[in-house]
């Protein structure tokens, strides 16, 4: 799911970063529906072209950045290019022989700004081209930004699969011609390691406290931690900032989410004097300074911490009914769309149908009130879920709404039953490339009912 | 869990190794049950002594292999040494400053039978030492062969830890002192491919071809994966090697289950004249000399496959009931027991209880018929299973019933009560290595029903 998310804190989540699960971030595809039965991208981009000429991509591509005055310091294109081919073999041996003509050797990326600063409304828009025709043969991205060219580079790796007869990747319908920028600048996935803690490599999108428990350090006050549910279901400040930096470097911003005054329990563990009395624990004793000393030390997010992702803006509040929107955004406020009927994903009830059919604007008619609203986010509450069952109960299912939240209005299905295939097929797609997607049929976390292919759609 | 898998073809399965699980397929037990409250490792070796010091893991520490006459021309054992030292960190940023003393340096290796020929009944046995006296400080590992190391620097990582205070790997109850060996040669887990292909970062042990769908290239009949469930969902030949080297390099063996004539159907896709008409698919046609062919070109392996691991042996019979090993014993077959009712993790009623009590030679009191139960097998069979929901589904009862055939049946508790708490925490364990496992309280693959730590016991 591709996502940039807002810096404001009160409620809102942290979001880190998972290895196996971030690579699926900026993914887009480059097809109309009605193309779908050979073309398998997901979600549909702004703008798309295509031919009909096979390509063979080359055992040796490499990335260039001829007139990019990107300097890519960090590296960050750098890496990226070696997921991206490392994620088009799907693990499989790619050991067939380069064919003499058709064969793809280079992608060469121009990004304009220098600048790799993960701003809120940092421009993500991206032109991707897929030419069949001069020598070498080389894929063109031209980007604002670094954060453009990496979903350049993830529409790049979902147009191309490894072919079992030539035993190489390849790449169909080229040329290519694709223009894309997200339709909301937030695209959130909340994740929750109160409820349950998530091991460093499952944590993806931060809900980092709540009365259950307190597992992050803060320098500061390092009693706080004395909260978390046991000595090693914690996270270190150099955990924090060693995610901060993954999540940065494929385009995903970090935010914590620090609820006060209530749902702090957890807190008063190893200061209780934080909590009004020993028989009311909650909510923080909000009539006692060190309460908010305390406060502070979390919001500077202890002293390693880049803050900058960090910063208070005004409070959104979540928890909302679908008609609450068009109310907050009435009242001149910005509003982030995260309704529980459809965008829980802890509500197994709700299916993929119902989290792509979902629109923000619904109910929204006036333009500069429609701007209002940012975006939305998907929350996957923590209290049934834990490291082994989140990522099928996240997938597919936040993809669905990922293409809601990514995709121009009129190129989405107003029937899913329209996008159901491709979805499947990407669903697959995920499962390849390791991510532990569940069936799309039914409810969240369904298991396969019998033996079948893995896009069985019913 | 700790598997040596005899070769035999009928019936039973091909082992092939995932990244993520492989990592714990050699883990033994380093304590006896009553002092588990401080120890957490599992399966129980054969022989422990520990004492009361902390040790602190360098962030430099080395292996040596000094007096070994083990060449390790492959590698084995230094990428093993690698994948430990990453094992151990668990995700945290180890940044703590090393201490002045009460180091562990290095790892010194010594293996005294050059072969790594993995053969039925290989020497797996070894003696660990991490002592507390002495400069350098250095773990000691003693073994027959190279796998017996393997199995050794697994408890080594299980002996160490993250601490939340140093920031650094420590060891405690030092100086350690553990002889093992695996009570029984073959310890098996079985994956079905046909029924739902895996990717091939999640096949771990190949029922490779069923009825449904035949997804692995036999070069000498390229049309037989044309039963495979899609384009996508196969195997090359090259693929089937790279899986049985990675399997091998973590002391796994890989084994193929071909069904014939039965469980077929998926063959005569290719090729209908194997099957005996249009209106009946199986059994394969044996009245045709062309079955036969196919059949010596599968077990041919593909002119790529070294073939070692594919050699027939007697049939063994499985979908046994709890009472059937004595009689098969008696009759002085070789038995290995798998029996659903309590080793077949599709059963999803079947719970890690049962698993753990499952005594491989009940009923059988005569030493020369025990001897006949080379081991045991867990299956994974592949109806309702797929790439979404395999790794909970296997663990954490496989590893119960890992311990039930690794360790020395008289320090196995009669009450699996007496051990929840260390599978529990073996279970938070696997998790934060990136292995889904699932709370080890009710069925297999539940989903935590509260709030809680991981080692949530019901």
């Amino acid at each position: 799911m591709k996502r940039r998310i807002s810096y404001h804190l009160a409620n809102m989540a942290q979001a880190l970063s998972l290895g196996l699960l971030l690579a699926f971030l900026a993914i887009q595809s480059c097809i109309a529906i009605e193309l779908t039965d050979h073309i398998d991208l997901w979600p549909m981009p702004t703008s798309v072209s295509h031919g009909t000429q096979r390509l063979y991509v080359s055992k040796d591509i490499t990335m260039s950045m001829e007139g990019s005055t990107y300097p890519d310091g960090k590296g960050i294109l750098k890496d990226a290019f070696q997921r991206v081919v490392d994620l088009m073999k799907l693990n499989h041996v790619v050991d067939g022989a380069n064919p003499s003509s058709f064969v793809l050797t280079g992608v060469n990326v121009v990004v304009h700004s220098p600048e790799d600063e993960l701003k809120f409304g940092v421009d993500e828009s991206y032109n991707l081209s897929v030419p069949t025709a001069g020598y070498p043969l080389r894929v063109q991205i031209e980007a604002q930004t670094v954060f453009g060219a990496l979903h350049a580079l993830q529409t790049f790796s979902q147009l191309c699969y490894f072919d079992f007869t030539s035993k190489l990747i390849e790449l169909i319908s080229a040329p290519w011609r694709i223009s894309d920028t997200p339709r909301f600048p937030y695209r959130g996935l909340l994740i929750d390691t109160s409820r349950h803690y998530l091991p460093v490599t499952n944590v993806l999108h931060w809900h980092i406290v709540d009365a259950q428990s307190f597992p992050i350090e803060i320098p500061s006050y390092p009693k706080l931690w004395n909260g978390s549910y046991s000595f090693s279901e914690r996270y270190t400040t150099s955990d924090a900032v060693d995610i901060v930096r993954y999540a940065e470097n494929r385009g995903v911003n970090v935010m914590a989410e620090i609820d006060v005054p209530g749902h702090a329990l957890s807190w008063g563990v190893g200061y209780p004097s934080l909590w009004p009395s020993d028989s009311c624990k909650e909510p923080l004793d909000v009539s006692n300074n060190f309460t908010f000393g305390v406060i502070d030390g979390i919001l500077s997010g202890g002293d390693e911490v880049n803050t900058s992702c960090w910063t208070a803006t005004p409070h959104i509040k979540k928890w909302l009914g679908e008609d609450v929107a068009p109310k907050v955004v009435a009242a001149g406020l910005r509003c982030i769309v995260s309704n529980q009927d459809k965008w829980y994903l802890d509500h197994l009830d709700a299916t993929w149908e119902g989290f792509y059919t979902n629109e923000p604007l619904k109910g929204i008619d006036d333009p500069e009130q429609q701007s209002l609203v940012i975006g939305g986010e998907v929350c996957m509450w923590g209290e049934q879920i834990d490291a082994s069952d989140i990522e099928q109960t996240i997938w597919p299912r936040a993809a669905a709404a990922a293409e809601r939240l990514w995709t121009p209005i009129e190129k989405i299905a107003e029937d899913p039953r329209l996008v159901t295939s491709r979805l499947a097929r990407f669903r697959c797609l995920l499962n390849q490339r390791g991510v532990a997607a569940a069936p799309v049929a039914g409810y969240g976390r369904t298991a396969p009912y019998e033996p079948g292919p893995c896009n069985h759609k019913n």
